[in-house]
């Protein structure tokens, strides 16, 4: 009989989200009138309409497959020309940043990628993340077999957990032990937080002494307004040897359902075989698109291509500035009703501590209970989170408005 | 130092297609007359415009993200109901296969899911493919570890090959040996050869019997129009306890640059453990896509749903039909030009056996110089592929008609 991959048997049951559910569920349904009032501000999905400008590439884009002369079957594996070489020239060239347009590799989103990276690196890695921490890191790594078994806490025998704290501002400093991947993610999901120029400087310094791979998640970059913040990894002297970055259009141009990101994978970096030859990744991460996928649909590089027209970045901006605008009002609610916040300045998250020690599922409760709002708990992030929580800014105006004037209520 | 995954190291260099490229490049310099006649049978990549129902649903579809009552985010990471309930039902149910909704799994391709299939499966299987064969099914098991080295013939260490020979009609036959997993592809890439009913019968007898899994490529099942040859594997009693079936919008729809199939996941479908307890791969599959995926681009999804409307369905039918006229004209030409032709009347490739035991390159210099049509080596699907040659059907009428005419004057 054919075997299974028994990794999968130690992922713990996705318990955060369908927990979450099945606990509005039981409330609206006990509280038919709070439930019309309910405001969601827990899954970090957006919810303002695409660029126009994306909107219409698409468009034409689809028109275009409808002629003989302008159809296009298959593309390039790695991503259309037009879309690499826009990316790398926008967001790095023009900003003094030396990527090739061949170290761009278009995909279907960074959630995507995080995974898909897990391919061509091998199994004896010793990983570290960050806690809390986007689930995904861990999850594919369980899957890949990078790990034992799960702890009682969720946590997975084998991994190194780095505690984001209010005490390091939620910036893990590097490990004083070896490891040979560490997965960053600036601004931070779920704490909101940035790091400076100086706290990333430190971690590409300790993967040169480690020889280690940083692979930094900025699919929340362009919420930074701070420009003394790095946006990428690769602002930092040293990261072409050491770091895989991962971007996406969710956050950006609104592309959560659209699907659109990319990978920037240097040619200058290296991993090592068994034996310690030192080989560079960059042509195992193009044989890998050759082999295992077709790229990303047409008419949706065409989408992304155009949020970097001058009207598409003008839309861009307006999303962002959207969002960043509830962020301001959700953080100053919040400080007004006497929480600890964190976070919600350069990114879309406000962290937000518990008070009076609550745990992170009896602020849920109280929350929806009492000013029947939906946030996520910290605690799904990983145990570091525990007594905190996370509230989402990305959300209508209104809603936003209305949440700032309950949050102000909650005492 | 991170580890690079050394499996990739044993992959062959992307030696066919970089080589037509190669040949094909060099012979238009030294002959730039001829060149300008050059047709190109080689790549099995669609030509005609995409279905106008498809631009339609996807312009609409982008047309609703553009507003935000009818913008959508985060859809299901399995595919959007509305999508998996069209295919279970007109593909299946409303032709007597018994697959529910939540047994499609959308994804942008076949020859992704062909590699993600192998996420969910354990390194211990004994894997067969046929030869020749669609290079990504033995690619992927590579990188994934599943073979040794490969040999001087191209083929690996590790991988039992079912020779596919006019011998057997090109559908191999169960082995005797003992196999855990089975790539299986029909109509086939490249020879154009359709299996059976009784021929996946015994399939199905040798997978029960030996507790095996097949996965079956069903790409190019549009193309069957034997109303006595089975398009699906799930036509055969007994497949939902042994199968997967790959299915694609790519040779139906012309979705090769829009991306989109769906893989069909029975939930009847077990596999093992190390220590024997036998476990559903259906929820593996599930939570595969909701870890490292976000689903298909929703235009997307909305486009593919559109093939399946009365509309869409002429259209592909129109499509298919002018492929398949294609075939048979160059069918026709080939043999009246004394070749010995396979595959071609369900399928879009035609398989042509060499004269006078030309190698699969000597035939394609040949053709390339006496009658400037470049088609694909044999040779380069697997080591039984030489002294054939794959000739495509997609490309436009004209081409087709042309290409007709000169082969008939090759002699």
């Amino acid at each position: 009989m054919a075997y299974l991959n028994e990794n999968y048997l130690k992922l713990q049951a996705g318990y955060l989200f369908p927990e979450i559910a099945r606990r509005v569920r039981e409330f609206c349904e006990k509280n038919p009138d709070a439930a019309k009032g309910l405001i969601r501000c827990g899954i970090g999905d957006v919810t303002e309409p695409l660029p126009q400008a994306a909107i219409d590439a698409m468009k034409r884009a689809a028109d275009e497959l409808g002629h003989r002369e302008t159809f296009r079957g298959y593309g390039p594996e790695q991503g259309y020309e037009f879309l690499r070489s826009t990316i790398a020239r926008k967001d790095f060239r023009d900003r003094k940043i030396d990527i090739a347009d061949d170290e761009i590799f278009v995909s279907d989103g960074a959630k995507c990628d995080c995974g898909f990276i897990l391919d061509i690196l091998g199994e004896q890695n010793r990983v570290a993340v960050p806690d809390p921490v986007y689930p995904v890191y861990v999850d594919t790594n369980v899957m890949a077999g990078h790990t034992g078994p799960s702890r009682e806490d969720g946590s997975y025998e084998g991994i190194l957990y780095l505690p984001c704290t209010a005490e390091n501002n939620f910036v893990p400093a590097p490990p004083r032990e070896h490891i040979d991947l560490v997965y960053l993610c600036f601004p931070n999901n779920p704490t909101g937080a940035v790091a400076t120029h100086e706290q990333l400087a430190r971690w590409i310094e300790y993967a040169h002494r480690h020889d280690a791979l940083i692979l930094f998640d900025a699919a929340y970059e362009a919420y930074i307004s701070d420009p003394k913040i790095p946006r990428s990894i690769f602002e930092i002297d040293g990261a072409g040897e050491c770091a895989i970055e991962f971007r996406s259009f969710s956050k950006t141009g609104g592309f959560t359902g659209v699907r659109c990101g990319f990978t920037v994978m240097p040619k200058t970096l290296l991993a090592r075989t068994e034996s310690g030859k030192r080989l560079p990744l960059h042509p195992l991460w193009h044989r890998r698109w050759s082999t295992k996928s077709n790229s990303v649909s047409y008419p949706v590089q065409r989408g992304a291509e155009a949020l970097y027209s001058p009207e598409g970045r003008k839309q861009v901006r307006a999303l962002v500035d959207h969002y960043m605008g509830n962020a301001k009002i959700l953080l100053e609610a919040c400080e007004q009703s006497g929480l600890r916040v964190y976070g919600g300045v350069n990114a879309p998250y406000i962290w937000v501590k518990t008070p009076n020690d609550l745990t992170s599922w009896e602020m849920f409760d109280r929350m929806m209970r009492e000013i029947n709002v939906v946030i996520t708990p910290g605690v799904g992030f990983g145990a570091q989170g525990e007594g905190f929580i996370r509230i989402s800014a990305f959300n209508s105006r209104e809603n936003a408005e209305e949440v700032g004037r309950r949050l102000k209520k909650f005492r």
